[in-house]
């Protein structure tokens, strides 16, 4: 760990380190994966890099590339083993996409019930109208 | 695309063979990238295999470590291009999970406003207490 950058008081960076106690399910060198203490449903996992990053956009795609893994092994494994008929990947970006923890995590949630009250919902309050192709565009400027 | 593995009836293979329409903002051999024609919010983006899979779950790691760096970009142009001040990014497994359309994308849903009408609420409706290193037994079985 010594040569990866951490961020004092970051939560995660102190369960990386192994200062505040994690329930693990995955750990390599560079990934570690462990349960949410205050889970949306049994067996809500998180999967983050060891080294902070403040969020999704800002890992390195190698690293990237190993947390969408571990995610899908995690998600794989709530189905064949929890019994899981769906399961949520989910990475917020800043507070105002409801990432409370300023680490990059994804949240690995899986479903058991229609009824279960969990909110994943998409529809917007007020019906906007946008010109796609414009805001293409736009998108399109910003991608290497 | 000849060589790729195709669904018939489903939507986002024939958004990724042209035979439908699309607004595209990334395209490479087996990434595609448009905008949801009913999107949560301005410049909600998709992230396609042009392969078909089912999910994320389904997904080889090869083609998922570049959808999941193609999202990571559209998020960072997102935010540069479009001045979005936040991003979701989700992937639902199965329709119990939200899943519209059974063939694997990754929502890239910028956010401007606090506001916004959008619900991202994890807290589940009845509160339940899991016995956290059980289920990390059980999930850790079923990953390789």
């Amino acid at each position: 760990m010594a040569d990866k950058k951490q961020k004092d008081d970051c939560l995660f960076c102190k369960i990386a380190q192994g200062k505040i106690p994690s329930v693990k399910i995955y750990e390599d060198e560079d990934i570690l994966a462990f349960l949410d203490i205050s889970p949306a449903s049994k067996g809500h996992a998180l999967v983050i890099t060891k080294e902070h990053f403040d969020n999704y956009l800002m890992v390195p795609k190698d690293l990237l590339a190993k947390a969408a893994a571990v995610a899908q092994e995690i998600g794989q494994a709530q189905i064949s083993q929890l019994g899981a008929k769906g399961v949520n990947i989910i990475s917020n970006i800043n507070p105002i996409a409801g990432q409370s923890v300023l680490h990059f995590h994804i949240h690995v949630i899986p479903r058991y019930d229609p009824n279960d009250g969990l909110k994943l919902n998409f529809t917007p309050a007020m019906i906007e109208k946008f010109n796609l192709p414009i805001l293409a565009e736009s998108i399109k400027k910003g991608i290497k």
